[in-house]
């Protein structure tokens, strides 16, 4: 495409993190989806990207139609400048697109005791509650914090009651959705997964008013507002369709999708040492938590995709055959003479 | 109690400040809690509030055991100030109590053109997700944004399905909760609202795991985090429980309960008139999104609490019986002449 070597070794970074992890809908399965955004003209492959106003613990940073996946690593690395200079950073992106895992950006923080903070939006898939229009994504947010003998606690959640991605598998499988995951385009409950191509919507964390949608709601919108309207990016119904063959809606407000990032200095709260002696506890007092029948132990967030990492670190990533289609499809585009095999 | 005449305002201000607004639980019905708190010598009336670690955009402050109607907005004040300075403030608290709405807080920032952030912990009456103990409160999270023409969006929840408070209207009232509000001691679904009494729990917005609920409880537990691990307080299992005859969980690892502050300064991250007009225009264009039928319009955050309040400065704050016998119980104990009176 173009990009730097640097620039394609960090993207591909961040794309692995999410298959090595077992998020398999955020890594190399949307490789071809980005390329279509760049032959779409939609990502800048060779970004200029610049901090355009700034404060001592902020920043707000143009990505210049960056791919996320490059914008968001340099904007969390500007966070983290900050924070180590005054205790905490905060920069909000505007004119970036598709970032990949939000636990990419915030897990960049452990390395350096600090804890991590990242979100985004994304098109509007998400019907806030009483809603029959999609004006949200699935607007993630991921919290990582460092322990000290356990592992760090790492929290990756879309703010829907399910993430996309899990539709997507429900679909393939004509599979039929939990009541409370979507609605039909009256706003009605619906178990069918297929209800998003007729004008249905996923729904906030919470599914419906009487079980708290309207704190799903809000957190979606938190985190819009955060990454867009603080940064001037696209927000609401206007952020960018991830799919290129989409077309962009009319009276765009802003410059492309928006992310948020944190960083906070744990010793800028207290010495690291005892806040991590503190977690490890915390983090053991929950995890022998006792347990309803027929589950093993309460999960820390961040302990399944630690788990799939350590299976996948020794037996490799299993790749899907449309993704190794998709793969090769890209080989041949770009004259790569390296075939990908199923074996 | 001995306060200090300036901390005595505070404090009524914070309570009246959940009455006027329509949450009746965290308003003066709570009076007798706070004073009843005091002989348990659990509340300190003339605390040394004081900052015990700081950076230039972070605070720890320790409250001393005072009301955390008067130690949460000092803390909230000096998230302002960093914020002034360095463009964030950010502080964590330990040694308070219960500090009301976690609205009151948050929308200090609004009059300073400032992004408002605000959590607390509290004790433990959640489970997490399969989990049969309680060990997470109902850790509620509350953000305030200002906007131009368009009310401050204003959002204050607890990060459980339902919060206690609406728990305490089905106990009075011997109703059915709605299944995913509470489960009882064997961690299955329930619809008793008296289960807690009985070794049930309140679950994380979500309500079981098919519905997100691990997603509640990561929420819950970056709060108690944030507030608790990385200031000094109690967390999880051990924060102090609110009424005053409930034992003191055995070997506390912290002191008191803990909160966390955050003030953003707008114009840290682009001109505030700029942003106030993006925010409006995203509160309009929610405001006035389809509704599915039998719903008027979009909710935007903060909005019924507002509706609430004009009426109420209009018409007064109906105040229940209960709450009139606990005021007037409470004014003999201190020998005041005033009587509150049902008309």
């Amino acid at each position: 495409m173009g990009c730097s070597q640097d620039d394609a070794n960090l993207a591909a970074k961040v794309l692995l993190s999410a298959d090595i992890r077992g998020i398999d809908s955020h890594g190399i399965a949307r490789l071809s989806g980005y390329v279509r955004l760049w032959e779409a003209k939609r990502v800048n492959a060779t970004p200029q990207i610049k901090t355009i106003h700034e404060t001592l613990s902020t920043a707000t940073i143009d990505g210049d139609s960056g791919l996320g996946l490059v914008v968001a690593p340099k904007a969390m690395q500007t966070a983290i400048d900050k924070a180590k200079q005054v205790g905490t950073g905060w920069v909000t992106v505007q004119n970036s697109n598709h970032y990949g895992i939000a636990g990419y950006h915030s897990m960049m923080a452990l390395d350096h005791d600090m804890i991590g903070i990242s979100m985004t939006n994304g098109s509007a898939l998400v019907a806030p509650t009483f809603s029959t229009e999609r004006l949200l994504g699935t607007n993630p947010i991921s919290v990582a914090i460092p322990a000290g003998n356990q592992p760090a606690f790492v929290a990756d959640m879309a703010t829907t009651t399910a993430a996309n991605g899990k539709l997507e598998i429900l679909q393939r499988k004509h599979g039929v959705a939990p009541l409370g995951w979507i609605q039909n385009r009256e706003g009605k409950p619906s178990t069918d997964p297929h209800e998003l191509k007729n004008g249905g919507a996923l729904l906030p964390l919470g599914g419906d008013r009487e079980h708290g949608s309207h704190k799903g709601y809000s957190l979606g919108a938190i985190v819009d507002i955060f990454s867009a309207v603080l940064s001037g990016a696209n927000y609401g119904p206007w952020v960018p369709p991830f799919p290129a063959y989409v077309p962009m809606p009319d009276g765009m407000p802003g410059k492309g999708i928006g992310h948020f990032f944190g960083a906070m200095r744990i010793d800028a709260f207290r010495p690291a040492s005892e806040f991590k002696e503190h977690m490890d506890k915390w983090v053991e007092r929950f995890r022998s938590a006792r347990t309803a029948d027929g589950f093993e132990n309460v999960v820390i967030p961040g302990d399944p995709e630690r788990e799939i990492e350590a299976i996948r670190r020794k037996e490799g990533i299993p790749v899907l055959g449309p993704v190794v289609d998709d793969l090769n499809y890209l080989a041949d585009k770009f004259g790569l003479t390296m075939k990908v095999q199923v074996v």
